[in-house]
């Protein structure tokens, strides 16, 4: 059930048969010569979306920009700071929370967001410490290249040449997802290498073509489709035990 | 071109004959018995993507929750607090200034967006003001019922119980690009009534179904589909003319 | 009444009989040639301290200070950035709620503060949505110039030339309230011109003496007199009225 | 020369003889059962509005609302929390400082307000200490008792019961700018008593009825004259004095 | 009784028997040719660690860094802004809070945190204000030169030289607890000038080794050993005083 | 060397020689019943104070309070939110920058500090990013236990029972260097359990003494001081290695 597809009757409804919401959450940020911009926003969102064919489960709107200031230095990056970005992770917390959902499920696509997410919870649950009282929720952050099975796939389908950016994996499931926009380029190296990631003009200069330890040449449509298949139903399996799991004391 | 399916060297070249964007921002909210939760966001999306069809416009992703606080009585709502939601549209457009972009056109879905969306370009503008240095850009915000003809034409199609809140023209909007998600109730009363926005708990005893001064039930796909080609059309115009225009002095 | 002339118990008393209270808010920004740079602060408080006069309603101290930033190339501008004006108002608006007000009426004199205030309606409107509880205070905006009657009053007495900045309206009522003040001056062209308003460099390069479509020098102490005394009047019957609603639900 | 009641012209035109500005700023909190509401930020309106009178000095709006917290136990008081006083008077600052002005000197009227403002200075120093560029302005506060010679004249005309929370002197200060204000109660006892300044209930519950230490059935318009005088005339040395400074290195 | 040398069972037991902490708090900054940079924050620490040896007190670890703007003009100064500043003793008030601690003396070193500190706890009694509940923990601010008697002591100790910044008395305090990090100069002039304190470039300007007023030459271990024993056991008296007081009302 | 027991003049010196520091950064709160409420921060401080005593390294003063929501169930934890600790990393980093260095290593000793970190460090280069400007540092995190060969000795002291919090090898770093401080108690179970970190409430529910997955039984001052002498030897390369670490591009 895809929530902005259903109207707010069908949401009260859903509340009443369940308190756990996912909400896909990613980055638009410069994917090397061919990954779209889009990759770690839509690999959530195209997982989310298919899991929901088969589950139960509610889908939220996708947080569709996140912490990439990294990438700045290539056109079309889009960041938020970590303090905006934890203000709004808050606020849309916040909002959920108003309509009795309890246990919040971030379905992410970029690492670059790990820490900040991480640090919204923090900060919602400080909210609660510093006020006196019991928080209500329980958030949950997962990597949608950590649902189980889904790494140990990827190392199968790309034994090299996988790296940590613009990698093989993300871009095959975009290519399942949108095979109207899948891009070629000659990659030189064929391998990109590896460095440290700091300010954005420093990122550009150590990755010239913002690529990190990848080959997105490995990727195809066929190997996104077999990811997003066992991803969906890790998802399905992850909500229903994070749904059950009962709040401590 | 989609921003979101292109590559940042594909960015890097529609900067070379273009310095305008338009970003699509809407609102997640209640929309009434039958509308989606997503309309405000999903008709400013669905306008920019049929303009980018047929002319060299570039649209970015679409900003989807934005100032619904006196929704929140209604679950599926999501909501920026205002001061979240400048900080945001602040982050949004520094990014797309590091590129290069210079007229960056906010095509919004939601009344209640407006003010935030001013104060938004406000202070952006005040950090040139107080860095005394020149801005470098220029921000425009556009309803996409205040596109040219369109509003017309939503009088033509609805001469009654068009409304203000879940009205009969952005339901066809959506009813024409989402035909599997289209809902049906009994409204009563046919046409909503009016009264003053508030507090959210406010909002719901005054309107108890969502609805504000309308009567949805006279969407139609079709009526959609031609608000949606007058729109893209005039998105398109509009878009030109305001790349063309020379900065003052 | 005027509160800053009263005593605390003097307001405790005034609590017993009402919960309204007025806040004259504007700005203090160019006003072109001959216009006095805190035109958009006196006026709203000439009109509230005008209507106090005859009727039992109370008057706060006048925010002088608004969202100016477009003006800041005048000398004697002072502006807020909107986030600084959104949390000063809900200070204010907090302080009042404190002491059991719970209709607040901001009787404004400047068009660009309108996003910021609404913007700052809606914070606090959040603040009470996200801690669940009831908000306790409507807040209500009006531009001087909206009160019943007004406009048209305007329109009648200057029907070309009164433009949107450096009104003659708004010059003739500070011209009745600080008759030593008028100041002269010849005008080129005589009715300015108009534009778009974006930042402050741009903004004297498009609006060269400071005015927007106005011709100041049709203003008089007489007119001035008129408008305020059918704003005052108008504004009583507003407080009043607004103290009468009942909260819904 | 009153900066509210000039055309931009004639602030530009100041400019070209004067680097240095007067900025009034007080509060707006009880003042015990005869104090007016606006005592804090009449006091030093008053005596910059009169010493402007016979020199040429420019005078801002006055900056009325300031941090009384602990006065919020009493109705009609209107307080900034810290850290927004701190974001306006930075606001205001940069302003007048786009502007040119180089020396700001706000003239104070309210003791609570004094660690906000040196807050706020650090916090304008730091701004341009980080941004390793030099500040350009000196920021002054100056408490309008402790303008040469006025301690000393309060201390002579009330030898006793002066105290340090609605005091005769200030209240006189008043009564001479708005006799039509004053007012009369029964003071138990005579001199109000003394104690710590914490939370706002705690306040009212050690001074029930506002005052600290004073007397104020002791001030007069007369002796209000004389503070005024020699106010208006210590101020006008300051500001010069103030003007001729040259900065360090 | 140090917290950080403790468990978190024997804060449990110390709040059986008290409701009151101390914690120290400084700065860390320049302090002209021969002082620490750390002398700001040493000297409350050293004093409350040798407080806590004879009495049942408990000392909270060391906030070490406050506001320092003004000397970052010279290497090895850290600086928080003050808005910074009062938001984390904000956080280590709320903390300290949750567990039921009720008096919180801040044992100051610096006087540039004064402001801010005042700013911090205003800030902080304005939250619970602006709830409508009582505060419930009363804080306070002592530099520990204004401990009883210790002023009298310095001024017997230097009666010239004494000065404002890198005093004799706050560098011989750290002589006697640090008498391994006793560093010698050649001053010029023997005892420093005065002046204004504003921006840290025009601070270094007037005050080109950093001292204000002072003749740091004084300071011997003994000294500073006679004025901590006395300022330890005014430590103890007063954190005893203040854990008696009872609350208002 | 000790940055707080040097002199400006001396850290002036430093920068002629290097421009990298070492910052300790932990956190203040709950370790089991027998750790102290310092470890987080007293490790780093152990092991940067050590590693300063052989070679020629600049520790500044140490950051002792860091992120422990989900400890604030325990008396004595003290927790800055992250939006707080990101603005206070940001402030001392910028202290550090104004004055040359350019080389900043946070050595860290508290996990839950790490996303903050990371978020404050983006916060950071972000700020450089959108003012289209070179950042001019390179930010680093170095949690102590990842110093090379720590972790290995540390599994190899403790192959059983070392769990994530209160752990024996943290334990036994401050046992060797505060040995007048170690506790004693009974742990039941021996190995405490495992779980999920959240709210403060929800955390003591789940781990009611504080542990987590760890026996700080086995913890002696003799493997503590094996762990120092490692990570103090390792810090040092470390340190050195990062200095001549030459920018891209």
């Amino acid at each position: 059930m895809l929530l902005h597809l259903s109207t707010w009757a069908e949401v009260e409804r859903f509340l009443e048969r369940s308190r756990t919401i996912v909400v896909p959450i990613g980055s638009n940020e410069q994917h090397g010569p061919t990954g779209l911009l889009g990759t770690d926003w839509l690999c959530p969102e195209i997982i989310a979306h298919e899991a929901q064919k088969s589950a139960d489960i509610l889908v939220a709107p996708t947080f569709n920009i996140g912490m990439a200031q990294h990438h700045l230095g290539f056109p079309g990056t889009i960041s938020l700071r970590p303090s905006t970005f934890i203000a709004a992770i808050g606020d849309w917390t916040r909002s959920l929370a108003v309509h009795g959902f309890e246990k919040i499920l971030f379905l992410n696509g970029h690492g670059g967001n790990v820490a900040s997410i991480e640090a919204a919870f923090s900060e919602l649950y400080a909210e609660a410490s510093f006020a006196r009282r019991r928080a209500g929720f329980a958030l949950r952050l997962r990597n949608w290249w950590d649902i189980k099975g889904v790494g140990a796939l990827a190392r199968q389908q790309f034994p090299t040449g996988h790296g940590s950016h613009a990698t093989p994996s993300e871009i095959a499931v975009t290519q399942w997802a949108y095979p109207d926009a899948i891009k070629s380029a000659n990659y030189a190296p064929q391998i990109a290498g590896s460095g440290p990631i700091r300010e954005a003009l420093d990122f550009r200069a150590r990755h010239p073509d913002g690529r990190m330890g990848s080959d997105p040449g490995l990727a195809t449509p066929e190997k996104g489709g077999a990811l997003v298949a066992l991803a969906a139903k890790g998802l399905i399996e992850e909500v229903e035990a994070f749904g059950r799991e009962l709040p401590a004391g």
